[in-house]
């Protein structure tokens, strides 16, 4: 199966950014059409070997569309010379019943790919759909949403780019890139001001963010110079105070919220001021995008 | 990291009958800690080396649990001494706030391998629960439910493991191991009979299963001796018509409803008599366990 | 080194049917080729770089040839502009001397490559040859050849390829799509009706065969709806009779003959009447068919 | 699964000599491993969890058994508690019914590893007891026998190694650990002596064989130095006379016969005073020995 | 090959930090091994195989010892009962001739891991000690040793450990944790400001870094809000009034020199008040440590 | 990403050899590659997607150029449609501020690659150099210039190819593929004929070298008819009478020098008449050549 090419991937309406495709793209491809296809696809051969087809993906419910270089990539493996008419741009939104995608190519191979492409595009358009809503939701705020270490195992880079194409943005990737101390590290520590001193020994260049339990908490946090605190679980109130609390600091650092964060709160939430919301109900849940594949 | 051993899981309640573990687990663990670990966990350090300590993984909501032997191999991988007390069998139901594990050993092991083991037991758990939640709707009426191929890339196996532990079966594993003869598949051979003929050419052993779209092709699809047929968005009506035709059959076969079945329709297509009611959304949807690790 | 397309290939003689490769192809590919080459080809650098070159594969004996699709993955992966001309089908017989295959290209490549070629080629065309063999032996007795897991490890899929290349069938895959119940796992159930409908509990969709070693037996399996049973080393009166038994029943299942099959006694065994014949010896030995790779 | 310590193994009745395990052994077995159980082995539930067992591998013909640690990969990578008692060394010669292993562990372990430590057993003793074949029919002679790289593409390492049990030696593993120079290097080189010049050029060290057609072009290989001619479908005449030639010449090198070497062959060249005899069926070739698990 | 627990290092003289082993420790310690015994350790052979013995590792120069946790893996992989007394702490300074480390176990393994034990101790001992080295000369400056992505191909996460154990810090692991823009960049973008724009919408929680090629460009992106700007071969007098204009300012960032860094120039570069210095020679030139080990 | 072919490199200024380039490039290519990217290049987005560039890399020192096949890989594998224009052979040597390639293609693919594309060549060529260093420091003296096993852990093919390209030549690639007798060794063996006995039985083929620590050792390695003698840390006077005893002996062997070997020492010892000198410094220091990539 030919490798795909590694792309840069321009959401649509965004013209002058691009969020970049993960370099692990190629693996988890040729892992989904060996977990499909095993010892060779039994039913293709009720096709005949020379027949070209027409096909197209239509999205069945309104969503924002996700995965295209991986479904590049599946096509691509089973027939090189496969053409593809992409109908709407990665992380574009579509209506109901929208052709996403115009293939066409060898029948067989057509056949053989469909499942893997549209596993990969429901999921990706699926956590795509949901950090745009949970961005639109807080529009204009100022506040941007983090997605959370809440992955799906083995897909953590793959759903961290939908995440990007949906418009939200990444939190760390995982526990080698940033440094975030719990009440068990601060215990270890002796104290907020000494964890936050070992984080910055350990590596002077991450960043260091602390969870706190209340307000006290947070100015131990905002006087040890961490990055960020994240603030679990607060009340709307407390969150407010929080703000005021760090915006009065002569050096502000930046909050982030999290726990019980739901479609229904996170307007809320946004606009006490804190900078970022986390949420892991963007990539912990799936609702699967409704997509259908129909040969014409 | 040292590799699991590949184990049966006996679902709870169930003494007479156990789960094989896909062969892949070992894998899958390596890649999940792989991508959380990166170059190496630079928090772990806050904690002394030499600290062992208890935690407890607890459910905040109820569920069937799913997961165990990938757990135990995300814990084992990172401090092969690792205690596991598990105080659920795999596939029993959790209620709110029950304690499922208590694991003790080496603090940095147990928080460096925290996040990826949350992540594979809120996902399988989810997948279990979904398969219960469907087969209890349709306890009584010999319907069974199956699964399908709609997965999350790369995890089909663990999915499908989990479909079992929730007490659901498994539709086949991917192309290679049945036929299902589409549309586009009669056509290309020139009728029903002429395709069942050839895909037991093809393999006279699988399961060869024919899609059909009226009760015509349904009569063809029993004269043609297949094994199953597959009547997708089929209203009830004729999801009873098509029972009828086939108890009437001198030779019937197999069938299977697919297509808009909800938790509200499930129970009511299965009293139609049909033999399988095949539900994508069990593997395609993810709604993540509520699950949180406590330190003692 | 580029990898191949996966492809059908349609045996000679049988334009109906194509036989799917299987997915691991390319692995199985670049595994052959990385031995052999290990740090670098040293003798390829007698010949000059630019040096194009034609040579023929000939085969020295009469055989089923089998194994194109991997011989095309060796050459392109080694010269991607290389042309292959096949004078032979997929699947057809080969009569001594006769060419199978002319290879143009770098005449580096085509030396680095020729061994690895050669020896898919001598080896899925033994496996297909023998398989050819005992399938010509019971033509017109209505019986079946099957092949067993009795497989070269790490080559199972590349060899029931051949299998099906020559004509017979596949048995199960491995332990994971089918059930073959023998008499440890009867002993275990408490008996033969309680054994099959373990196995139907396991899993109401695959096949449930049971190994029998007596007539009463058969009658069991008979009676508790097994799929399949298997007769071990039944001679061939026991075998009639079996037969009788079996088609004498309201309900019959398959009947499988295996163990001391051989070329000698294969038809006399078919003869009897049962739907399978299973041989060891199909993927088990190997007499790697005499082929030569001449340069022009 | 465990992965298994790399040994050296004793063959029999050879108390001074041992033989190197080769580094992808744990490889190989996971591969087999994994294809043989997939998803999970469904049959392996038959038998209750907690059951232990005992059985013995049997070998049903006289054979050198080869091995060892192959199959002991095997069942420890699925219960690392197994004990193993060999009841055969590693090279020892097996009659007819003789108990080779008796294998105490969990029942469903057991079960589960059978098939893919056959398989290697089979073969792996097979290939060695070809190469002791070969071996004892020209004991006394002074000529040693020689596998090729016509091997079983992804198993070479493994063969060799079996080949090395049996008795034989390994000709080079790949085509980066020796030169062996062919009419067509031959003719792009200008000669003889000029490629012989040149694969020195190429790398110092390693051994260069140059194949030769007749008596004339062995007598411009002796003259250029190389390490070995290799004679290829020379006629028994004509390979005493290539004898004489060499052991008169100042500097006399190895010769290598090769080509037409069957049983009844072997001893009538190997007497004609060549060192070695290379043989292309002691690999390409398997007669898979007859073993079978009993299980108590 | 048993894969190691994934540990974390505690350099000499530091009680209160440790630092993390990379995730890939076990994959890189396989691919040495494999690259290195291959089919076999021939030579083992020559040491009967129950032979136990002891040797030393010594070093034969004043070095920081770095890697102690991949020799582990080394060892254990080959004799899992293998006896490791360190003699010295990861990241302590050794004297000439000094033991290091004492292993006791089977004298085959010791001597087929030798080789690669020590092929990994004296890559990652050379770069800890030129991390060291350079930590050292600017000591007291409050200016921190960075290393850069000019690292050995494959190899970046050991030799990102190794400094870190030599004490001094990591730099960005790769493109995908942090931005660094470059001239390139800014053109593209259409200025400073509007780059550091297009990095924060990219990206809101990385580090932002610009290279600047005079003063100007500094003030442009202290103006910006970057995190960091990165002074390429500044002269020293240059340096200094970026420090003086960058303390100057309202918000002042943290300032990188780099280029045309040696042992001579280094302290100087310090002194100017820069955060950083960054240093690809630390990791892209290698002096390995002279290391012998010996038998007793 | 598209695998590279594997391809032979011709060093400049030798028409008549050509280098193998190891099968294990692509491997090699992609970790780089994997390990640099990650979750995606984050600042390519910076560029527009459709802006094609030029860029040169240019030595900035003096150096044997090795690596080309290894930079053609990277570019390739993120832009299949980039042209490589190199201004030097492989192996050639470079000037400083030489323009070695001109590389056009899309800029994000290029700044994607630069880094991976400049570490391997910055190594390989580093490599080279140090080997044709030693190579023309001997020149004429008829003694060859070796590398060792001393090598960094997982780029042994790579250095060893670098050595080739340098002129210097390969000792054996690892433990599977010659027998160097040591001290233990000999103990074990009961003398030094002994060892050199079973050296023989266990590989008839293989070369066998003897470390000596004396003169009396020697003759005893040229009675017992080894293939060559380790002459370890000689000083230069017992070299020259090594030589001597050798050219004395009836069947004189090939001598190798190794220990202590510098830039200064290396011609006297070469001229001691000694056939080849074995160096670790070639491979185990790496000073990486001065690079740089310009874009236009």
């Amino acid at each position: 199966m030919p490798a795909p090419t590694l792309e840069h991937a321009t959401p649509a309406g965004d013209d002058s950014l691009d969020i970049a495709v993960p370099s692990d793209l190629p693996l988890q491809v040729q892992r989904a059409l060996q977990e499909d296809l095993g010892a060779g696809d039994l039913t293709a051969a009720l096709v005949p070997a020379d027949r070209q087809c027409r096909a197209t993906i239509i999205s069945r419910e309104s969503a924002v569309i996700c995965g295209r270089p991986y479904v590049d990539a599946c096509f691509t493996a089973l027939d090189p010379a496969v053409r593809l008419d992409w109908r709407i741009a990665e992380g574009e939104v579509a209506s109901p019943d929208q052709v996403l995608l115009e293939v066409t190519g060898a029948a067989r191979a057509l056949l053989s790919c469909e499942r893997s492409a549209l596993n990969f595009l429901q999921l990706l358009s699926a956590t795509a759909t949901a950090a745009r809503a949970y961005t639109a939701l807080i529009a204009g705020t100022g506040c941007t949403v983090l997605d959370t270490r809440k992955t799906i195992p083995g897909l953590r880079t793959a759903q961290k780019y939908a995440v990007r194409i949906g418009g939200a943005h990444n939190h760390r990737m995982g526990l080698y890139d940033a440094i975030l101390i719990k009440e068990n590290h601060i215990i270890a520590s002796g104290g907020i001001a000494a964890a936050v001193d070992r984080a910055r020994q350990i590596d002077p260049r991450v960043t260091v963010e602390v969870e706190v339990e209340c307000l006290a908490e947070l100015r131990e946090v905002i006087a040890a110079r961490a990055d960020i605190a994240l603030l679990d679980d607060f009340p709307l109130e407390l969150l407010r105070e929080a703000v005021a609390i760090n915006r009065a600091a002569p050096r502000p650092l930046r909050l982030e919220a999290s726990g019980g964060v739901s479609a229904e709160s996170v307007r809320r939430i946004a606009e006490t001021g804190v900078d970022f919301v986390s949420i892991g109900a963007i990539t912990k849940h799936i609702k699967a995008i409704d997509l259908s594949m129909r040969f014409a």
